[in-house]
């Protein structure tokens, strides 16, 4: 059985199956009616590169190295001057899955490290089109490069030169790129008869946000929508394609988003995280509670929902065992199978950990979440206009100072109060049931946790993406500046 | 073709089909996946009696009284002590149906005035069960009696001594005796078929929230969710009837909410307005905004959604149309016939006027709202911890002073910015050309607006349910005090 995973940016409010108001999401829709939709689905963290290590390597970014110690409880990614990367010693999913005769493809963002010891094909993929960095440009190509789209080992063009985005209109076709690549590689996949992972992990929903000219102005919800209705386009027509080949009932699609919709870009290139608190960069449920969705027709009994407590690090082994493989015994794996969840609806016990860097924030069991920190952001980015929780502020809870509340943690009810709104009561007997219970949980955690070696503490000017390979071909290799390793800076 | 219609106090956010995480509404999410859901659909008033004279009357509650000038913008509604009720000079949906041979019944909540001119069999109904005011309670009988309840003329018991709820269990069967009464009405209609109208108004999700022993506990979302699973486990088994009966075809039914979610309520006893601002009391799309549903197999194409702007006071025009009846024409009709929308798919151009009391707050047109008056509530009753935006604040929006913009109106665009967070800025273009249309809109629904008498300004705890009809039999009768009729207060 072959596996594709849809990872993108989009908020759990953000598709009219979870309730967006301008219900402009069809096929989506219709792949929950036809599959499985997960209501209580998480990443791994609020943010973009540790969420996507820790899908790979089923593995917590404290565990894999996606996290910095630079600052307390601080987001960290991989900007162009990032020093580290995925490290040799992880096993990434598709490594793996090359085991059981895999063709492994990511089509879009990496963001695991973009120094040639980090590249996606000497982890395990053998094809890839896409950008090791976020799509941010314009540069001027002397502070900084713009960054490099690559097919498979070398660049093939630069954003803004060679791949535009119209930041003005909104307009790139990157999407319909990205699209064509997946059915390609599907079709291909399918002549050959080989068992395939394909990782569309595309991006423009990620500001800039962009959608095709032909989608422009489509949408009730602004540009933020255009992206997303051509978002919905493209999965509903690689869907078809699965069909249309006759492979559908061999291939196990999962989609869902690497971080909560990012509320300080909203309205204009913002998602909606519908009833939950705050957004990406947090770690209440709008930064790490994500649309989820499994598709596989004649196996998931169609219009199925499920209370799973689960993570895009379950993809991981997940898949795997669609495989027939097992997950690595020689280190500690944080997803689980989620099989028995899809096949035959059990519910499986397990905590949800909620890290920020490398404090562990939050944990949840159950319907019980027991915040052991909160912070939204500082005071003073919040003054400058910084706001994770836009129209949100709950006392005590979204706090712009860190907050440590691990001798009497704040403690909600996700299922009476999804919003994160009414702490209760340190006082009750259900409060010390319930914190007994998630401390147990935490302490264990905590107890056999072997943290990574931080890959995102240290950036350097002279690592950006000057001269990635193939640029001779292309005559755009640029000069880099001399190294300058420094720290890197992680305001929030 | 007969009509019904459920009318109860739920948030936009409180069905599986409109995001509630828990999902927990399957005969409801069936009703939408077999009807039209409506995302844009509005009741007439954030508060219960206003809106329930609206959907009776078709008129907005300025126009048929149901609304107080004791002060500015307050909500008013129709407690114990209120002397006034609908007028006779309104004309009722039931009346009219009459006219077309048409068997009316009201089960639940009347809310309309509880003075014998005021009873719903004088107003158009053949047949009541339920009760005038809201289920509060107990009261001691001497300073207050307890609700009484009503079968067609005569009460046949009070709220807390006949018909229990238990407050501290919230155990109540109310909602049960209130779907076997609908079950029977509907078997009588069909053995005699004669087409009837019935509007089913019941309240087990207004605090204090009830439901009955088999639901209690039930779901994720403590009291107030299991109050909402047997709410919609009663929906279904009304449809499942009018099939089994062979009358689905004939019957055309309409699920909404009379307000928003009670957020003062939450979490026990409030729900969700979804990812809207604040809720019931308010002006804000938490307030206003209802779930909406038209369920008409064999006529309505099964998992419809339509944008149509519309209103509870749409339900008097199409119920109407349904009969073959024309709306009155002596008077102004603000709902609209919503067949066109419903059976071909049409929108209708027309604007959605949000009212508190007396006073015009905000308007809707399209995509765009203007709001001429914010309110919150008061500083005051702020710091007594009422709070109709829990955990939401947006400055300058949710204000606790009434703040005037009618020279420059707050502007929302709904599409990009459901939860109004983000008012466009005075400078832009599109605010120019958006509130030109809109103030056209207000200047013209004011030019020709002739405001009822209002009836919610008197009080007088002599009016009580002290005796009413039926009190005798039951040796139910209570001694009222002297009259002393005062301004009603209206705090919000």
């Amino acid at each position: 059985t072959s596996s594709g995973v849809f990872l993108l940016q989009m908020g759990w409010g953000d598709l009219g199956a979870f309730g967006e108001p301008s219900k402009e999401t069809p096929n989506l829709d219709q792949m929950a009616a036809e599959g499985m939709l997960f209501l209580d689905f998480y990443t791994a963290n609020p943010l973009c590169s540790p969420s996507r290590a820790a899908l790979l390597t089923g593995r917590l970014p404290v565990r894999n190295g996606f996290y910095t110690t630079n600052g307390h409880a601080r987001n960290a990614y991989t900007p162009q001057d990032i020093v580290g990367g995925i490290p040799d010693s992880e096993l990434l999913l598709p490594e793996l899955l090359k085991k059981a005769g895999y063709t492994n493809k990511i089509i879009g963002k990496w963001h695991l490290g973009h120094r040639p010891q980090f590249h996606p094909l000497k982890h395990g993929f053998d094809e890839w089109f896409g950008s090791p960095n976020c799509h941010f440009g314009p540069y001027n190509n002397r502070e900084r490069p713009n960054i490099p789209v690559y097919r498979d080992w070398e660049m093939i063009g630069r954003y803004y030169e060679d791949f535009k985005i119209d930041l003005k209109t909104g307009e790139a076709n990157l999407t319909q790129l990205y699209l064509q690549e997946a059915l390609d590689f599907i079709s291909k996949q399918q002549a050959s008869q080989q068992p395939f992972f394909l990782y569309w992990a595309i991006d423009a929903t990620h500001a800039p946000v962009y959608a095709s000219k032909q989608f422009l102005g489509t949408s009730q919800r602004g540009l933020y929508g255009d992206a997303v209705r051509e978002i919905d386009d493209s999965i509903g027509k690689i869907l078809k394609h699965l069909q249309q080949l006759g492979i559908s009932e061999n291939t196990f699609v999962f989609f869902t988003s690497d971080n909560g919709a990012a509320l300080i870009s909203a309205p204009k290139q913002g998602g909606s995280n519908g009833p939950f608190l705050c957004g990406k960069q947090t770690t209440f449920e709008g930064g790490m509670r994500e649309p989820a969705i499994a598709w596989w027709p004649g196996h998931i009994p169609a219009g199925a929902v499920s209370h799973q407590l689960g993570s895009v690090m379950d993809l991981f082994s997940t898949s795997l065992s669609l495989a027939g493989l097992q997950p690595p015994s020689d280190r500690q794996i944080d997803g689980i199978d989620l099989l028995p969840v899809i096949l035959q609806g059990k519910l499986i016990d397990r905590p949800i950990f909620y890290y920020r860097g490398n404090e562990l924030m939050a944990v949840r069991a159950g319907l019980y979440k027991a915040h052991y920190w909160t912070w939204s952001n500082s005071w003073e980015e919040h003054g400058k206009g910084i706001d994770f929780c836009p129209g949100q502020s709950v006392p005590g809870v979204t706090t712009h100072t860190q907050q440590e509340h691990t001798h009497l943690p704040l403690l909600f009810h996700l299922g009476r109060d999804p919003g994160e709104k009414f702490p209760l009561s340190f006082a009750s007997e259900e409060y010390q049931r319930a914190v007994e219970r998630l401390s147990g949980l935490v302490q264990q955690h905590k107890a056999t946790l072997v943290p990574g070696q931080p890959q995102l503490n240290v950036c350097d000017q002279a690592v950006m993406n000057w001269s990635p390979p193939g640029c001779e071909k292309l005559g755009k290799c640029l000069k880099a500046p001399e190294s300058d390793p420094r720290k890197c800076s992680w305001p929030h």
